[in-house]
This record gives C-alpha cells, sequence and structure tokens, in this order.
C-alpha cells in the first residue's frame, strides 16, 4: 500500500474498536465513495478540537465559535433546567444515553473516570472537589448514575461519603432486569439486585 | 449534541458498518483522546483524494504527488514482477490480500464489480473491453480470482468465455476447507468444492 494511504490507515486504526483491516475497509470507501465525503470529513476533524470543547460546568460536549469564547454546553445554558438537580456520571456516553431517553431533568456532572484500583485510579485522580464546589452552588439532590459496575459502585459510595456532610438528597439510579429482558437470561447479580430492589405496587 | 458535532457524527457514520452509536464512540474519542489525532486525520483526509488514485493499468491504489502524473501503482511499476501473468480481483480488498500472501509474482486487474443479476449489474457494467486490451498486452496467463460467490463464479465464467480466444493459460483459484477449518464445520458446498477439487499425492 502506498505511503499516504498506510498514514491514513495507521490513523484510522486508533478509533476505538477499529484494528487495521476495519481501516483499510474505511479506506478504500473513503477512495471508492464520492469525493465529497473524505473531503467534508477531513475538514471537519481539522478544526473539530477548536470548536467542539468541553463544559466548563459539566464536562458534556460545548461548542464554540471562536477559541477565546468560555464553553458552555446547551444543557448548562438552558434555564428551563432545574437548577437544584445535578446527576453525576462517568463519562458524557453516559450523560447522552441519559439525554435520549429524555426524562432528565436537572443538570449534569462529567466525572471523566471512575474509581479502578486495577488501573491506578485512585480517589485523588477523580475531580471530586470540583464536584464539591459544584453541588454547593445550590443543588439540593444529586442522582448518582455511575454504571452499576464494580468501579461505578465504589465511585458512587466514595461520592456518597463526600456529599454526605453536606445535606442534600441523595439517590443511586436503579439496577435490575432490563426493559424486555428475559428473567431465564439475567446473570445472579443483575437478578439479585432486581430483588433486593423490588418496590411496593 | 451540538451542530458541528452532530455533522461529525453524521459523516462517520457513512463509513461501511459503522451506525450512529459507533460513530458517535468515534467522535467522543476523538474529542477526549490527544488532539492531535483529529487534527492529522483530518489534514490526511482532506487531501486524500488528491494524491491516492485508481492505478490506470489495474485499478490498485496509487499515489501520486501533483494531481496532473498518471496514477500507477507499485505492483505495475514493479519491473521485477512478471508480466505474462495477470491476476483478476473483484475488489481492491481482494489484491491486497492476496498481495499479503506474498505468493502471487504477477499483475492485478480489478474489476470493480461483480455480475449479479440481483443488483442489476450485467456483463456490459465490466470492464471486459479494457482487460481484454490489458490481456493483449503480453499476458500469457490469467488467473481468475473473484470469490468462490454465485457472483464470482458467474464473473469467471463469463471472463473465461471472453479471453478464451486469445490462446492463454487461464486458471481459476481453489476452493475448498479453508486452512486451519475444521471439515466438521464446513458448509455442504465447500465440502463438495474440496472434494472434487482433490489432488493426486
Amino acid at each position: 500500500m502506498s505511503e499516504r494511504a498506510a498514514r491514513v490507515v495507521e490513523l484510522l486504526a486508533r478509533l476505538p474498536g477499529v484494528g487495521e483491516k476495519t481501516a483499510q475497509r474505511y479506506l478504500l470507501h473513503l477512495l471508492t465513495s464520492e469525493e465529497k465525503l473524505s473531503r467534508d470529513l477531513g475538514a471537519e476533524l481539522a478544526v473539530l478540537r477548536d470548536h467542539v470543547k468541553s463544559c466548563v460546568k459539566c464536562g458534556n460536549i460545548a461548542e464554540v465559535e471562536a477559541p477565546s469564547e468560555t464553553p458552555i454546553c446547551p444543557v448548562c445554558s438552558d434555564n428551563k433546567r432545574d437548577a437544584a438537580l445535578l446527576c453525576v456520571v462517568a463519562r458524557v456516553h453516559d450523560l447522552l444515553a441519559i439525554e435520549r431517553a429524555g426524562s432528565m431533568r436537572g443538570r449534569y456532572f462529567v466525572l471523566g473516570k471512575l474509581l479502578s484500583p486495577l488501573e491506578g485510579v485512585g480517589p485523588d485522580d477523580l475531580p471530586l472537589r470540583k464536584l464539591v464546589e459544584r453541588v454547593k452552588d445550590g443543588i439540593k439532590e444529586v442522582i448518582l448514575a455511575t454504571p452499576p459496575s464494580v468501579d461505578g459502585e465504589a465511585t458512587a459510595l466514595l461520592i456518597k461519603r463526600e456529599l454526605e456532610p453536606l445535606g442534600l438528597s441523595l439517590s443511586r439510579i436503579a439496577s435490575g432486569v432490563p426493559h424486555g429482558g428475559d428473567l431465564e437470561f439475567a446473570d445472579p447479580i443483575t437478578m439479585g439486585r432486581a430483588l433486593s430492589g423490588r418496590q411496593r405496587m
């Protein structure tokens, strides 16, 4: 393969879950489909990081026109949102998933990572001080929406300890058998949570 | 999601096998990994089609420095290759796969598509005249390496009929149980081919 083509394959292979074969498939598609696709994608990606940044308040994706502008995301600038409700998530992906569900009427705080002894992520690596400051700015209720995994639960417990002294309402998202899920195929931990988290009806 | 981010997701989702969720994962990776990745990838893609073109002789990927240059691929310009041996493939992907195997010492001809009555691709849509001209230019042996699928076999038969009058050596790649494959899991057609294509030992 030519040098330039190999360079594009090498760069594409740095995307998550993309190996050399997939990257090569992408390259050949870009070379054989309409020319506009590679040009447009190239132009957008070249300036992506100039215009799409992290919201200074919550860590969500925020767009700016000029580099000097302070990035504030649409959720944080939306005045119709409940300013006293904060949902703490691990990653922007999770924030977007919750937004898609459409039932969260407050704002968010993106941690960026989870406690993970195996990967060497300790309490000092989490933005706990920034979270406490954010919460002190008028928040009355915090929903901990870190994933129901070992790392996610540990992080939720750590944040609970950190925020408890502030005397606000703290809750954790429910974990159980998913909608449309089959009880037969639920793993034992999920089934245990579905039972222990049962609600009176 | 912001307008610019949504536009990047839309463009990424045009890559083969990439849906909106995967495109979003790519975007978030490009936004959170080192800034250089999106800039470099953007810069490369923006000019990709100016520099990486189709080889005029075989259809393989060929790099040019100036747009006025005639694209000739490394295989066609390699004088150590057997100039009398031609391997006919459906796509550039197939050419690259054969090159990886390293045992083809001739040159190639990329058809670009296969006969496909279902998709409305007939004999007139294949570059048969160009292939005949290429073959008349000193080729003594042609290997038909279209895939062992219905469309691939039909295309191979069509090309055989087209090239037979030229009186050269024509062959078809072998089809059978793949190396490391388990007989137990071979489909009936593959097994039938493995048997009918058996070789004396």
